[in-house]
């Protein structure tokens, strides 16, 4: 699979059937929902995955913006533990939502953002009571860099000085191997966003080393690089033909290269109706997310503090 | 080429070096600007090429959206001569706007509707002198039959019965055999709407025999199906091993579909700014239909009308 | 209250205490929820009203777009009941979404119809057992005249000539006279739309008489013109100093007019939130109507339809 | 005027035949539009006016958003000379758009910030010709309190001591006093943003003492508060029944304030076409900011930049 890109761990590793030294791979089935827990533990194994070692949580199932009530109740409640588990017990959480907000498969993170229930501003009008229940929350969206002038992370940087969060979480659009990945598939992992990775190609990635804070990156598979589609479908034609060691001559990897070039750095696979799948999938993601971050609130209560 | 889904002529007939019985090619280079007009003649030569009797102006540059100063000029000016060489002399016309507003990639015909200058309404109200100059224009995006349960044809055929304009001008976002093809090329042909075409796949098609009236299609491609691409990979990979007599055998055919379905039908491949892409060819096409529609006035006029 | 501009019956009528003849007003409090039903039985009377002879129900709470959960499926229910109550008992409806979609206040009737469940196409592909249960539904949302150069009367004539529904459901944003109806009030009437209502002012209604079918308009204050406002003020100042004979006085009568004109027409007042809260009461409103129009498929089932 | 909200130094000064010490006003009109120069000097004044000292220029004009071709010219060249005056000649420059983006007649901050030229990350790549003549230029629109759950000024705080801009150019929706001046005003001043001012209330102010470096604000009025609207219908209706003197009796007062009390703190009296007015003096104000900022750069450089 080597050429190929993905932000998926679970891509990376293959059908992992063979096992690799250094990788713990757990897999469960929910009704119709898969849940993969990959850990990389080794320098080595991350090294030959182009990894950073940690946790990666997979939520897979056939459909995330048009499941059932409830296999959705139980994606949620999935996204939330899977969040919650690597959260900071205390302290406060800045949310940041990655991505271009006018890139329809880019603008997964603006979108989740939007619907986040954002606390620290209210946190000193409340009754002392209720102030122990509430995580103090805030979120922002701040757009890439050609619109900007700023990094995301050098932006994040001059903001995690002044509000002091315990943890970061990173909300970004990424792209997968495989179509089959778009939009049924949530990444969950404490390695914090890599340079390089989601639609839109971050150039500096958002982890520890970068934002000096945890950061929990979480993230929804909303393209495949139209190269790596054709790519495949050469390989399976090789494999086909028996051309199985031809695949890495140097007349076939500059055909692929030939085609995989004509198609440019910017063209990208998506379903025809990803406009209104962002939207759902946001709506799942934050559902998820503002469980993770205010257990002490009930579905009735979340529903009133967003929309009340 | 078969089995590949293309809604242009131009790749249709292929480079057309060889020419085909029955289809007149000619070409002009304009500056940066290529215009093709390719006139099937024989009921022949629509059979071989699966598109109707007609004529077709294919327009091309390196980019519709992002060309300088003067080759956007010469490209509404040419949009407009090839649209008004097509139009009745006189009588109201209706702009429809294909395709689903909520779709990105398919929304480029609601996007030129919004940006065109309507008069119907206006004419009763106005001198006698400037009725004269300006022509009766009214324009609709219906949006798609599974938003409204009506499909376009039909609703259009109601309002023709209406308004009764001398002849429609039909916006399209259009599928392309080429990625290189998209929001580089306008084709214009007064063989109005095929069922089956467009991003969206009509299922009826909007033409003569349809809604009484000529119907001029205009249309840029927005998309490449991802199964196209998957395709293409495959045909190169095979000339360059000289597997060309193979590619019609039962088993490449089955390899091909395989991969195929895999994508589904509503897989496309884009490039990543198609969004502002799509309004950047709105402006142009819109641009271009407005001159069209109204020689008398010029580019100030024009303006004030739409904005001021 | 001469003068004033509204939309709402209730508003008309004025507190209704001394009782109008010809006029019949009942009222029930269902929890936080008012529910009004003024019928208009004698032409005398809807002189007297300036509004035609017919059945006006009218549901008033705190807010329809921040209302807690208990309440909002009351409302849900009250609405559904109310449009039922008035629909058809067998054939097609046409749901027609007034307004203009690119000015917020006055977009309400567009984001219904986006949130419809649109039935009609579907029909002929169903199981016989399935057909019987479901009803045919078609929605679509025009334009205004300034954008499509046609009248939407004239169009629903041309597209109820070919859908042939036994009633339209016309949805709109309204004009109040108090400012604390925006957002507050549902008015569901067999009266259809009348010329001049609306926030966008239709300059033909859309009733039986120009559509031949029965009109059921579901509206919501979403606007108070900023000359009632002014209007208003001054007539409660009058009041205040003991000038109420003067109210009608040419002089008052001029400097009314002049503080009026002086903000044109155009001028409305809004809840500055007024953007989030059209698309809120427009979820409210097409979860009453889908309600009305499907009762035979429960919420799961609805929510199945809609988004699955 | 006391009582009356307005962002505008130029309705707080009232029509100023009088002269106020310590205020210099100087006026001159250049075709349709008349530009205003006030200085307030002496703390006095400011404190008088309730307005900190500095410079306030005016631009005014029938409207902003539908000016024909020349005055649209004059005016875009009227605000890059008034905002370049302000700068300082060397530096980065910071542009922040305020305001929250969801809200039609607050999002004018963002929409400007939308079509900004953002250089600041292209300088590192470009030829050290082309750096000199390119201004560094970064641009964010961070969204309001209650969305983001961190104050406009904090977050600047913390990117201002990254980016180090040598001054912030900070744009804002503005409420007015006369609703005549809604889209018709350009405010330019060097005193920054000012702590409860702007459609949304800024909290905190964006000024030198809150960041530490220059703040130029540029302003458009988007909004009259419902409750001016009554008090001035009010007031205009005491004058003509001779209760001048009665204006401020207590009795008054509590009329004014029940009045002004009714209509709440949010709502706004806006031009019903307010959605396509934001975008079109966003379009003016950008247009006069990328002037102002990249004086080397002519239209035709500056367009493909932008587009390009």
């Amino acid at each position: 699979m080597r050429g190929f890109r993905t932000d998926l761990a679970m891509e990376s590793i293959g059908d992992g059937s063979g096992g690799i030294e250094g990788v713990q791979v757990s897999q469960q089935q929910m009704g119709e929902i898969s849940r993969t827990r990959i850990v990389i533990e080794s320098r080595r194994a991350a090294e030959a995955l182009s990894r950073p070692r940690g946790e990666y949580i997979t939520l897979a199932c056939d459909s995330l913006s048009r499941c059932d009530t409830d296999n959705r109740k139980r994606l949620v409640q999935l996204i939330a533990q899977g969040v919650r588990a690597m959260l900071p017990k205390d302290g406060e959480i800045l949310v940041v939502g990655l991505g271009n907000r006018n890139v329809t498969a880019d603008a997964l993170g603006t979108r989740v953002v939007e619907r986040m229930l954002v606390t620290r501003h209210l946190r000193e009008a409340m009754a002392e009571e209720m102030q122990g229940k509430l995580r103090g929350v805030s979120a922002i969206a701040p757009g890439v860099l050609g619109l900007t002038g700023i990094e995301t992370a050098e932006l994040c940087r001059g903001l995690i000085g002044h509000v002091q969060p315990a943890a970061v979480i990173a909300i970004d659009a990424l792209a997968a191997y495989e179509s089959a990945r778009i939009c049924t598939t949530v990444q969950i992992t404490d390695t914090g966003i890599e340079p390089g990775s989601g639609v839109g190609n971050h150039r500096l990635g958002l982890t520890y080393d970068t934002l000096g804070v945890k950061v929990i990156a979480v993230g929804v598979p909303m393209v495949v690089y139209a190269s790596t589609i054709a790519r495949d479908a050469m390989t399976r034609l090789m494999d086909e033909y028996g051309l199985m060691e031809d695949q890495h001559s140097p007349a076939a990897e500059l055909l692929f290269r030939q085609i995989s070039e004509s198609f440019l750095g910017d063209m990208v696979v998506t379903p025809r109706e990803i406009d209104e799948m962002v939207l759902s999938v946001a709506d799942l993601l934050s559902d998820g997310l503002n469980r993770a971050l205010q257990p002490a609130l009930d579905e009735e209560m979340l529903h009133t503090y967003l929309h009340g």
